[in-house]
């Protein structure tokens, strides 16, 4: 390519970026990296389950000088990227005060740091729901290094506790790595009791407004979604709201289901594979397909042999 | 293991290269490398939106060095390997005259580079649509940095050029990749109009003869198909011909509809969840799933709620 | 963070791991390694499909002297991780005599690299099926370089004849990396005929007691899952069983049909897109969707025009 040929394609890209709002990133040094939040991701599954990657050995002798080296290094990291992705949110805002962005960094790192005991515990009870729930799981430790279940939801417990401490973007970014690494995609903000289980789980969806208790186990491609949104006199969908389905203790929702809207599922139900829910269920009932059938028949025949699906 | 028992696994493979036809790449130096393919992609999306990998400040006063750096090294790279798919692609044909084939690259990435100012005017519309769309998107930013389906459009819309201009291998291999990353499956043969916008995305596949307007809105698990392939005397598929379905403009397609073959889907219909649709749908009318519904029951009971999908 | 706040937070977090059971690797510094499995795995796919990453150029006058450096490396690696994963079964198992570990992992490698003249040929078949079965493929090129069902069926294939020499974790490593690149789901355990083609991949799921004869054609999201685990008294699942489907020669599966337990589908059938399965298809007989239909109406209309998906 001649000089002058590479001159006029970048003058006439660059002219594109001038009068641009919204998708480009020019002067903005201060919006948090994604690299750097999914290295900071990877180091807290370190300390979640230490040892897991065999990246490096860890014993009981090292295992603190380890943890001091994460944890300060998280620490640092996070505060800066959380800061970044707050005055970001000023700057849209534009009625903020940037000052307090650091100090609101600094204490939802805190927050995160401290819950962190919590978080191994109930990841504990995931990890065990797992190993009850799968006749092929062997070992915990398959679970953990193989399972993309658990990726999922690890990565969901950290996310969320940045989420409720309205750290934007980061969350966020967290939970898309997540669904680009297992097919999983649970926003941020749903609320997930303990001893949840996803098995295979390509294709999950889990809404922000979705709460769900303990004790449930989702097959692949169930969606917890929301139904439809009201929109406001431009026609823009409004933000904010409860929106998605509340799943009660003890359920279980088989592959391919989708449940739509602000729902209560009731403790103890059953939701059958590719039901269509967007009514409440009762504690203790099963949701199944009906009507529906699969016919098997000879290519020719007139009368299909009928089976209904239930 | 000694040295005489890896000799002899050496030579029993080695023996299985001899006769093969098709699955290796054994003195063909010349096809392209996957992995310079995306590294290349991955310039253009730099360009595209620049800054949002955070991987370099940019700033008013470096943006036109970095393009031109990044521009020049897309041209060399994305010239060589389009040269070496053409080359491929001559040595397939047999009666192709291979002298053309670096002339036919040029062209092929001159084309690109010039569309590259409308293709980001184009994605501007999808962002949009994605933020207009999602009650759970706060800023234009969080698109870009976090959703799959911005990925997805965006890769498209790179490898759709490149398709255009006949180039072989690397527009699949871009698509592919997206793919991978997002779970979304867009061939690049697809016509696309502006203001897209794909939800969540996983499972999501747009087959190559797929013809798209403008404001269509897709979820996750929609499949835009092909019914069914014509086959020659051998049994072989026939390859092309328009075999998918033509969307008009505003249409939405809700989470794993399907709809089959060279249909056309009139504009402002809406597709409902799970429909399965191999009929065309006039304009402004819906699609919804009858019969089927979901039964609420307490176990043992006879007699079900029933509750129809619509 | 000041020093003493760094203490509490270890100090908090490590206390975690003391009664830990399960969800730590400390002390277990002969745990397989995930990025080593995985690196031998794509040291196996340059064996099975030589140069087509790439990255280096591969002649007949150098084929040999590449192939004696990748195999005596997946050797030196695969037996150590291989005896790790042994070792690892041991501990758990207790009554195991942990002397025999090297043997055996040393004896299932050399069954691997023994097998792979054999793995080569059958993936040419499956390859064959893909060019033969997708009217948009051009190349056997492009189905290697790009097609995610065949990085799926290649990695399966290496991964089953660990499983069978009852390696554990490994092959379940593997399958998880597949099912993360390309959203496809195959259970080491599952057996595989010739001739098998995946077409877009992502959601399919194949479960660990599976069974599929030659010509098998499957699409997205088709699932060959169990019904229900039987359960021991303390509610657990019971390991092991056949409970997935059988699937005979020269069956196709559309897009989102589901399968369900230890059911045979007979040879020359046909599955149709989201069918749901749980009863035997007889050979040459079609399964299709029943009663369910899609309705397409205008809004406000009283009448829809049904139509019925078969």
């Amino acid at each position: 390519m001649k000089n002058n040929e590479l001159k006029k394609y970048v003058d006439k890209i660059s002219a594109t970026y001038k009068d641009d709002k919204g998708i480009n990133f020019i002067d903005v040094n201060n919006l948090p990296q994604r690299e750097k939040i999914i290295e900071i991701l990877e180091l807290i599954m370190e300390v979640v389950f230490p040892g897991y990657t065999g990246k490096r050995p860890v014993t009981k002798w090292n295992i603190n000088y380890i943890l001091g080296d994460i944890i300060s290094q998280v620490y640092t990291d996070l505060v800066d990227q959380s800061e970044k992705a707050l005055q970001h949110l000023c700057r849209i805002k534009k009625d903020c005060d940037r000052s307090q962005c650091r100090q609101m960094a600094q204490k939802a790192v805190d927050h995160l740091l401290n819950e962190l005991p919590n978080i191994r515990e109930i990841l504990k009870t995931d990890v065990n729901s797992a190993y009850d729930g799968d006749p092929a799981a062997q070992s915990f430790e398959e679970i953990i290094i193989s399972y993309p279940g658990i990726i999922a939801i690890a990565t969901h417990r950290v996310a969320h506790e940045l989420y409720k401490s309205n750290i934007p973007l980061i969350p966020r970014i967290m939970s898309e790595y997540a669904h680009k690494t297992t097919g999983i995609d649970i926003h941020p903000g749903a609320e997930i009791g303990a001893n949840f289980f996803i098995d295979h789980g390509t294709g999950v969806v889990i809404g922000e407004t979705a709460v769900i208790g303990s004790n449930v186990k989702i097959y692949q491609g169930v969606t917890l979604g929301a139904l439809s949104f009201p929109k406001d006199e431009r026609g823009r969908v409004i933000k904010g709201g409860k929106r998605h389905p509340t799943i009660e203790d003890n359920v279980t929702i088989y592959a391919e289901a989708t449940i739509l809207g602000d729902v209560v599922i009731g403790r103890d139900s059953v939701i059958g594979g590719n039901t269509w829910v967007k009514d409440p269920v009762p504690a203790g009932h099963r949701a199944v397909i009906t009507h529906t059938g699969t016919a098997i028949r000879k290519p020719g025949s007139k009368k299909p042999r009928t089976k209904n699906n239930e």
